[in-house]
C-alpha cells in the first residue's frame, strides 16, 4: 500500500487527505515514480477549490504536476527509460488524468525528463513548471533581449524568480514589483535590477523613471483583475502584457484606450502552449538545461514540508509568505 | 474666402458649421489642397462629440482626415509634390494640428500622397484610413495566408469593405457578420465568403461549422464592449483578436479564460501604428497600390453628399445604414 494525497470534495486545505491505495500498475505509454520530492503550484490550489481551467471529472481526485523521483515500472512501449532513471516530471498532462502527490505517481512517458545530476530531488523538483512558464512568455513568444524592460510581478513566486533570472540571462532590465517592503531585499539578492513596493510607489512612474520614460516592453503577471489598467500605463509602445494566470476572481477589463494608443496586446498564455509542444518543449528543456549548467538559472527553494503536511504546506503557499519553490519531502 | 467645417463645441451633428474663412498659406513642410471630395470617418464624429483618443486643444476646431484634392500651394521646402498634382491625404496626423473638412485644407507632406490616375476624387479619398486601417492588422500584424480564416465584425463599414478585400487577396477565407439581414446580400456582393447575422445565429457555433471547429485565426473588431466574450468564443488556438476601434463606451472585458486556455492575443490597434513609421507606411502603400492596380482592392462607394449638407452626412453615418464609404462632393 502507499500514501496518495486526493480530495473528495472542493474545498480549502483541510480537504487534502492521505489515502492508502495499494501500488498501481503503469499502463501503456505511462511510468511508476517511486516520488522524492513534490513542488508545489498554485494551478493545484485552485483544482482543489474548484476554480481551475479544468475541474476533476469524478471524486475522490488526485492532484499535482511536479515531483522528482526515481522510475520504479515502466509500462508498455516505454523505452526512453528504465526502472532506477532519476527524473521530474513536466506540467504537460491534464490533472483530470494524472496527480503526483503521494509516494508513487503514475505519469505519461512524455511528461517524464531527467534533470541535472548536480541537483537535489527537491530543486529538480522545482525546474519544470517554473521555467517552462517563464520562457515560453519571455523567450518562446516574448523573444527578450539586451536593452529590454521586464515588468515581473508577483515577482516572490517561483515562476517570478524564474522570470528574473531568464530576464537576467538575456541581458535585459528586470523590474519586480511587490506589495509590502519585507520582500524587497529577498526580490533584489534574486537578481531583480529594481524592485518597486506597489503599496508606498506609484508603479508606472516608477516604471517611467526606470525606462528613462519608454516603459516596459514585456509584462509579466499572474495577477488578472483590474490592476492591468495599472500595468498597461508602465507600458511601453508595442508592448505584450502576458497573463499567464487567474488568480484574481475579479473581472479583468481590457485596457482600451492604452492599447490603442500605444499598441498593446495582451496575451493570455499558460506553459501547456510550449509543454504541449514537442518541437517548443525541446527548445524550452535544452534552454533550461543549459542555464542549469551555467548557473544563470538555478531554482529557490523556499521551504520543505513531510508529506504528513501537506494541507499545512497549501495554507503556507495561500498565505504568500514564500520566496521561491515551497516543496513537499516524501523520502 | 473659403468655407471650412469647424465646431465650436463638442455636441452631435448639429455642432458642425461652415465658417467662411481667408484662404491660409502653407507653412514649411506644409501643402495646401483645393478639396475635391472628403472622405468621412468614425474618428471624426468622435472626434466631435469628445469621445475620441484626442481632443481639440481650444475652439473652434476643424476636423476630418481625408480628402482628395489638387495641389494649389506649397510651403518652405516641399519638393515631393507641386500645384496641380491630384492626391489626396493620409492620416498620418493629429486632427488636434489639422482638419481637412472643407474647400481648402492645408496638411503636412508626409500625409500626401498621390492616387492612381484611374480613380475619381470619390474613389481617392476612400482608399488610405480603409486599406491602411485593415493592412496593418492583418499583414503587418497578422500576416494572414492561405488557409486562415478571418473573422470580420461591422464588416458592412469601410474599414470592414476593406478587411474583406484584403483577406480575398491573401487568399484567405473572409467570414463577415452582421447584425440583421438586410446587409446579408450586399456583403456576399462585397466578396465575404460566409455572412453570420447576429441576430438570428449564434455566432461561435457558425464560426465553428464554417471553420471544422478550428475557430477563426484572426479576428478584427472596431466595436469593444462585452461582445469581445463572443468572439473569444470564436477564436482558433493562437488567435489574435485585434481591436482597432473605440465604438461601444461599454468597459471592454478581457476574455481571461478563453484567453488561458487558447492563448488568445487581444491587440489594440490603430492604423497611426502604419502611418506614422515611414517604413511601414511605405510598404502599405505599394501594397495597396498593387491592389488597386490588380483589382483585388476597390473601394466602395455608399453616397455622397455635398458639403453643405456636412451635419447630414454626420447623422447618415450615424444610422449605420451605409455599405462603404460616405463621401462629401466638394467640388
Amino acid at each position: 500500500m502507499v500514501k496518495i494525497v486526493r480530495f473528495h470534495q472542493f474545498g480549502d486545505a483541510d480537504v487534502l487527505q492521505l489515502d492508502e491505495l495499494p501500488l498501481a500498475e503503469p499502463g501503456k505509454g505511462e511510468v511508476r515514480l517511486k516520488v522524492d520530492a513534490i513542488g508545489l503550484n498554485r494551478a493545484e490550489i485552485m483544482f482543489r477549490q474548484g476554480a481551475y481551467l479544468e475541474e476533476p471529472d469524478s471524486f475522490p481526485s488526485t492532484l499535482g504536476y511536479e515531483a522528482a523521483g526515481v522510475i520504479e515500472a515502466v509500462g508498455e512501449g516505454v523505452t526512453e527509460f528504465k526502472p532506477g532513471d532519476r527524473v521530474s516530471t513536466i506540467p504537460s498532462f491534464s490533472m483530470k488524468n494524472y496527480g503526483v502527490y503521494g509516494e508513487s505517481a503514475i505519469v505519461p512517458v512524455f511528461a517524464v525528463a531527467k534533470y541535472p545530476a548536480k541537483l537535489s530531488p527537491q530543486e529538480g523538483t522545482a525546474i519544470w513548471m517554473q521555467y517552462i512558464t517563464a520562457y515560453g512568455a519571455l523567450i518562446e513568444y516574448g523573444r527578450v533581449k539586451s536593452g529590454d524592460f521586464v515588468l515581473i510581478t508577483a515577482a516572490s513566486s517561483s515562476v517570478g524568480s524564474a522570470a528574473i533570472q531568464i530576464t537576467k540571462a538575456q541581458g535585459a532590465t528586470a523590474i519586480a514589483t511587490t506589495r509590502g517592503t519585507s520582500k524587497k531585499q529577498m526580490l533584489l539578492d534574486n537578481g531583480a535590477d529594481h524592485v518597486i513596493v506597489t503599496n508606498d510607489e506609484d508603479l508606472p512612474t516608477r516604471v517611467m523613471e526606470i525606462t528613462n520614460g519608454q516603459g516596459a516592453n514585456i509584462i509579466f503577471a499572474p495577477v488578472a483583475g483590474s490592476f492591468i489598467e495599472t500595468l498597461a500605463k508602465a507600458a511601453a509602445r508595442g508592448a505584450t502584457i502576458f497573463e499567464y494566470g487567474a488568480l484574481s476572481m475579479e473581472t479583468t477589463p481590457f485596457p482600451l484606450f492604452p492599447a490603442l494608443q500605444k499598441g498593446l496586446k495582451v496575451q493570455g498564455y499558460t506553459l501547456f502552449e510550449v509543454a504541449g509542444d514537442p518541437v517548443k518543449l525541446e527548445k524550452a528543456k535544452q534552454y533550461i538545461y543549459d542555464g542549469l549548467e551555467s548557473g544563470k538559472l538555478a531554482p529557490i527553494i523556499d521551504r520543505s514540508f513531510p508529506l504528513e503536511q501537506i494541507a499545512e504546506a497549501h495554507r503556507y503557499m495561500e498565505s504568500n509568505q514564500q520566496n521561491g519553490k515551497i516543496i513537499v519531502t516524501v523520502t
